[in-house]
């Protein structure tokens, strides 16, 4: 092909030349945040298992692996097969594998690393069971539990237990224990709320469990926890792992009700245009900076207001002199406020450290046929 | 890399043994679409030039151009440089273009298509200008007018017709002439309004285009339009080229407002989870449906009605016992809100006739580093 990508990718290239929009991560940020979130955990019953849907990307999961995360959890099969090939040997995949052509493609994935997938239904275990046989595979299976997100889920308790019960029997599979994500506790702005309310959701999931354990079937894991309820679920008895995976580069919204980690990741962006004196057009639209959450943030310029997004464009109001000074080709940086979105819309991280690139990593999760 | 693709690309595959979620288009209804639009143009003063914005696929634009368009319109170099590498040989950026990197590759572009590019700085003119007369290409220019949008583009009148002059006389540089485009009036529903607001808006741009030649300056093209105002610019007296784009696939919520054309783009999701008896979930979440305009449609399934999305998973409320039966596994086939950032969300279009499979395209104008 005879197109030209950026010239500018070499080590130690200053973040003035960048070309833009791209996503930067502050390495020195992110590895604070990597080790605040492990030094939590360690000595804890509860360990740490980092969910991928955040960034996507392996080189960032080997370091949190590094630093004492037990293996990570996934959300699609594709992200999977990424962290495989990058070197994660230890998996769950927090979401329901569905379908003859994914379950294939699953069990092939089981045969070269540790793996666990959820499950809320019979008929699935019963298509996940016979595939394994087919495989010559023994597959970790957590039975996904409602906690009370009202997403995927089977309802706690009895409907949960006999599901368990199943998936005990089934050739082929082997039930490792329970998933219980209380996502929609992440984003509680009060603490005390938050905190009693993430309290509730554990102890429906941990009942099931003690429930499936009279039976005499061991129920060795119990997942529940994101970054906003890490330390709730971390010390909650009977939960043996925590999902948080927003805490490595953090975002706006997150930021809103968690100040216990950084912002490491931001959008780098260009003045294209000046239509008026108080108003500047960014190169960063929808297609590099998620709009599903907002407002992003704007770092480090006081006088510079969020406006409009669109396809390309991100107009913003210049509410000072200094921030009329702006001219196109001048650089403004933004935190996503919504991280995963946005990160899924690159196709590379450009990972700096003092403000020079230390090297450019693929966003390996993403855009595989899935 | 050791993971496996999907298995189900061959040609002749049923829409049932797709792997999901995919994006799917219906050809004979997109053909039909790229023909309607094109019988409108012919013989009439203004051409069409589509924007490929909306889709980024050099095969489509190719099939547009079969069909009468005079070349096509990106918005960003990287989709610029995707379909000058899959034959597109007349390309108008619609965007400025700003710095070093990126200047280069346009040059680099300029040498191997017919291009050319928005300008609202003197500044930029002067970059553009410098880079040209260094790379030896004669770099063809609109004049970027503000007609409303209050996005980019200089004020109308004496501002714009200042610049026009100065890239007039400026080496390496050809002024073919101005872009105005009135996007903040593509989806205003009544007709009538957004007929008299389009045509306002079309005569500050025709006004200033007669201004430059009164000064002996060529002004040959004007550029404008979108798929909500086609038959408006089209029919506008002095209006040369329009960028209509989203006419080609459609999505609901041009379909609110416009029903010249049918809908040809769908995503193609599968029920994961059946958490309630009123409720499913599908696993077509913000990656790959995008959520920044609001609801999508859904095909063929009245009782199935869209609530909560995420980033993986679409909630759906079964609200007759029809759609109660659906199972884990089954198939719904939504219609994007937003087209265009739900095709940037995908590597793949799935060309499908009559329910079948009839090649897969790669989306080539995303993802590169720009």
């Amino acid at each position: 092909m005879a197109y030209d990508l950026s010239p500018n990718l070499a080590p130690g290239t200053q973040k003035k030349d960048l070309d833009t929009p791209c996503y930067l991560i502050d390495l020195d940020v992110m590895e604070r945040n990597i080790e605040k979130m492990a030094a939590y955990f360690r000595g804890r019953t509860a360990n740490l298992r980092p969910h991928m849907k955040h960034h996507k990307t392996p080189e960032i999961a080997l370091k949190q692996i590094a630093a004492g995360a037990i293996g990570v959890c996934c959300q699609k099969l594709g992200e999977a097969e990424a962290m495989a090939d990058g070197g994660v040997d230890n998996i769950l995949i927090t979401y329901e594998i569905i379908g003859t052509a994914k379950i294939l493609r699953l069990m092939n994935l089981a045969k070269r690393v540790n793996l666990m997938v959820t499950v809320d239904d019979p008929d699935n275990v019963a298509d996940l069971s016979q595939a394994a046989q087919a495989a010559g595979v023994d597959l970790g299976i957590l039975v996904d539990v409602n906690s009370g997100q009202n997403r995927c889920g089977i309802d706690p308790g009895s409907p949960a237990v006999a599901l368990a019960q199943s998936v005990a029997k089934s050739p082929g599979l082997v039930l490792n224990g329970l998933c219980g994500y209380e996502g929609h506790l992440q984003s509680v702005a009060d603490l005390e709320e938050r905190t009693t309310r993430a309290r509730e959701a554990m102890s429906r999931v941990t009942a099931t469990a003690e429930a499936i354990r009279k039976d005499g079937i061991d129920v060795e894991i119990v997942s529940a926890g994101g970054t906003g309820t890490y330390n709730i679920t971390g010390d909650y008895p009977g939960v043996t792992e925590v999902q948080a995976g927003s805490y490595v580069l953090m975002d706006a919204s997150y930021r809103k009700v968690l100040h216990d980690f950084d912002l490491a990741g931001t959008i780098l962006s260009t003045v294209i245009s000046r239509g008026a004196p108080d108003r500047a057009v960014l190169d960063c639209g929808m297609k590099a900076l998620s709009s599903d959450q907002w407002p992003p943030l704007v770092v480090g310029l006081p006088g510079v207001e969020v406006g409009g997004i669109s396809d390309e464009h991100l107009s913003v109001q210049l509410t000072d002199s200094d921030s009329r000074q702006l001219r196109p080709g001048d650089q403004v940086e933004l935190v996503p406020a919504h991280n995963d979105t946005t990160v899924h819309l690159h196709d590379h991280l450009f990972a700096m450290r003092a403000g020079e690139l230390e090297m450019v990593w693929v966003v390996a999760g993403r855009g595989r046929i899935r």
